[in-house]
């Protein structure tokens, strides 16, 4: 059983801090190596992910064969099933529906001092998408990612994905045709980062690097953010489902195990206004652990980091959301919208009991790579805007440097950087003959 | 005489690539003084606070006074002029005036499966925000900094300043207080950082941590990056200016050394269509350089890393920009806007003869803080978003569920996530009957 805790006890405040402080995962410091990995591949290009490759992932490549070529991906995605194929053209579609929505406006005007000012939103030239190996090798992932960059306008997306043994996943591969991938690299771990952000002979370097990975993958993005950019550092998955006693007890417990089955490390949620609710969702956790596929992990998250906390009323629920600021947050009550509005911090929100995360996951719409760990108190899900960058724009009058260049002098002298000053009063003698 | 170029030289390429690569900082490896200097903020609090501004700025503090009173404030910006006071507001003002535009749309709408979808900004809670001491304090980076938090709706902005010697800077104080800083403490270093993210007896945490700061600074902020938000790690200043023949060359000289003035390490290249014009700006470089009061600092930073560039036209000029990918760029030419159009790549843009790049340092609108170091490829200057997430949002009405589920469905079970699944399967079937 997990940790069950009532707002209303005594010593909930101490419980309730260990929960949010509870370090679910331990990342072995893999900085070393990885710092080895990225120089080796900045020195040696291409020789160095061949001999990379063959040590980690027991596959022979040259120069020719790093990149999948379009005929071994035409054949692998022939493997597909019409009904997958079609699932996934389904989840792309409805994913670029809600992405092109987020494509931000250009704005220009004049303000009364004659100034012109605006800004202009650019893509970003060149994107690199790593994608895990493996059990984490989700389709799912690959159009959640590579969606956004094309909705963006990205010219060039490069995709990275280790096939240890050789093993290509037809579906990861449909998934990248299908959003518009435009080249794909058989290589992965820190030196498949390594050669996005640095280049090699055959892979040109990309601008940004975005996509999940393991504990190597992370240091790695960590080490080259600034020569280029990167998306987030996601932590293992989480979900709080704030519901009512008026709910499906086995609906919740699935969708409380659908976290859970990512990773003994994710964490799932329960906070209830009915305390009876809650036993019974236990229940019916404890009935699916019986028999779902991944019982062994779901089961250890959920005895790890699992919590049904009962509260008096949705406002303290709200309030404790707030302060655990989830990945993922259900609301499963009467007026879903109405307690939406007292969110302040969640990566997602999925409102009412037809929502479950799972359709987050795949075909809602919005993005399912989402802030961990707290995160969501500052930062937001992945979009169209981490591939973009904004460049701003000002002109001003020979009336609007009159207007405002005498307070860029005083500004600039109180800095003591002359030139800049200077810079001001050459054109202000100018203008004022 | 720094560096000059012509695109059309045979050895071009070579000499642009060395001038792109050029490293201009080197960063003392000071990441395990730093993850000390953490590691006893987390665990002492106060008191190593206390001990460690003794060590570095000899002043001698107590759990009372780690924060500027009140009374110290409004005595310190006593003392600011009348003059640099309105110059501060009037900065204040045009910033707030821009950034005010940039405050995001929240969005909503139902797709013709049913499914309501959306987002919605949040403001962060708390940030913190980062000012140097000594010759680096300027005035108008807090407003740059405090301006767009307190628009996006921060509801407790917290800045540290060091005050080495116990010395506060009047106009810096002033700054915050225009801007609406909630709270100053007289700390620095990657101990006021550490303070800032993990929060002490006296100084509660921050969810995000903007500004700028010497090497100690930002391996702090690398390291805390994850616990709280940061804005981006700030390299030396830099401009390219391109301009054509038609211009005053003290103008373009002082544009030029503005950037220079501000630190060894600065970058400032001219790209020019006319070859005389760039030797008269050379000149009046040199000119200015006998005189200015930083004359040392520019004078090294031109020669080390200055460059006039020639090129027979104004699409060489965007497209050899749009490698450099500059913080700054100004456009001194008869139509500068169709030239910016052509740009792809830069932090911001000055349109015209009437715009030195100072304007936008003090009161233009625009943010100062901008990408350097290429960044600019891949990220943008500071704006009301690096104070605010977006939350997405979706609601499935029965018929949205029925008519996308069965694709979750079957994309969970080819990821091999069985849970995901039952938790659209058990809503169908009811759904279903």
């Amino acid at each position: 059983m997990p940790v069950t805790l009532d707002s209303r006890d005594a010593d909930f405040e101490t419980a309730f801090r260990a929960l949010l402080e509870a370090k679910r995962e331990d990342s072995p410091d893999v900085d070393a190596t990885v710092a080895g990995i990225i120089a080796d591949v900045r020195k040696r290009g291409d020789a160095a992910l061949i001999e990379l490759t063959a040590k980690f992932d027991r596959l022979d490549l040259s120069a020719e064969t790093l990149r999948i070529s379009a005929a071994e991906i035409a054949e692998a995605v022939e493997q597909v099933s019409q009904k997958e194929r079609k699932a996934l053209e389904t989840a792309a579609e409805r994913i670029r529906a809600y992405h092109t929505r987020q494509v931000p406006n250009d704005a220009q005007w004049t303000d009364p001092d004659g100034a012109t000012l605006g800004w202009r939103w650019t893509p970003v030239s060149a994107a690199g998408l790593y994608v895990p190996g493996g059990l984490a090798s989700y389709p799912s992932s690959v159009l959640m990612n590579a969606v956004p960059a094309k909705v963006a306008g990205v010219g060039r997306l490069a995709m990275v994905v280790p096939s240890p043994d050789g093993v290509l996943n037809p579906l990861v591969l449909l998934a990248a045709q299908i959003a518009g991938v435009d080249e794909i690299y058989r290589i992965g771990g820190a030196q498949a980062v390594a050669a996005l952000a640095y280049g090699t002979e055959t892979i040109p370097p990309v601008d940004k690097i975005t996509g999940p990975g393991n504990a190597f993958v992370a240091a790695a993005k960590r080490r080259v953010f600034g020569k280029v950019g990167i998306d987030m550092i996601a932590g293992p998955s989480e979900i709080l489902v704030i519901a009512d006693g008026d709910n499906d007890p086995d609906w919740i417990a699935l969708d409380l195990l659908s976290q859970a089955e990512h990773d003994e490390s994710a964490q799932s949620l329960l906070i209830t206004t009915d305390a009876d609710f809650g036993r019974a969702v236990a229940a019916s956790v404890e009935k699916y652990l019986q028999t779902l596929e991944r019982r062994a992990i779901a089961g250890a998250s959920w005895q790890e980091f699992g919590a049904i906390i009962t509260v008096p009323d949705l406002d303290t629920a709200a309030a404790l959301s707030n302060r655990i600021a989830p990945e993922h947050l259900e609301l499963c009550v009467a007026d879903p919208t109405a307690l939406s509005e007292k969110i302040t911090h969640a990566g997602a929100i999925f409102l009412g009991q037809w929502t479950p995360e799972a359709i987050g996951d795949y075909v809602g719409g919005p993005n399912h790579v989402l802030p961990t760990a707290r995160s969501a108190r500052f930062s937001s899900g992945l979009s169209v805007l981490d591939f973009m960058k904004r460049t701003t724009l000002a002109q001003m009058s020979p009336d609007a440097l009159r207007a405002i260049g005498p307070a860029a002098e005083v500004l600039a002298r109180s800095e003591s950087l002359e030139a800049h000053g200077l810079s001001v009063t050459a054109r202000l003698r100018k203008l004022n003959g």
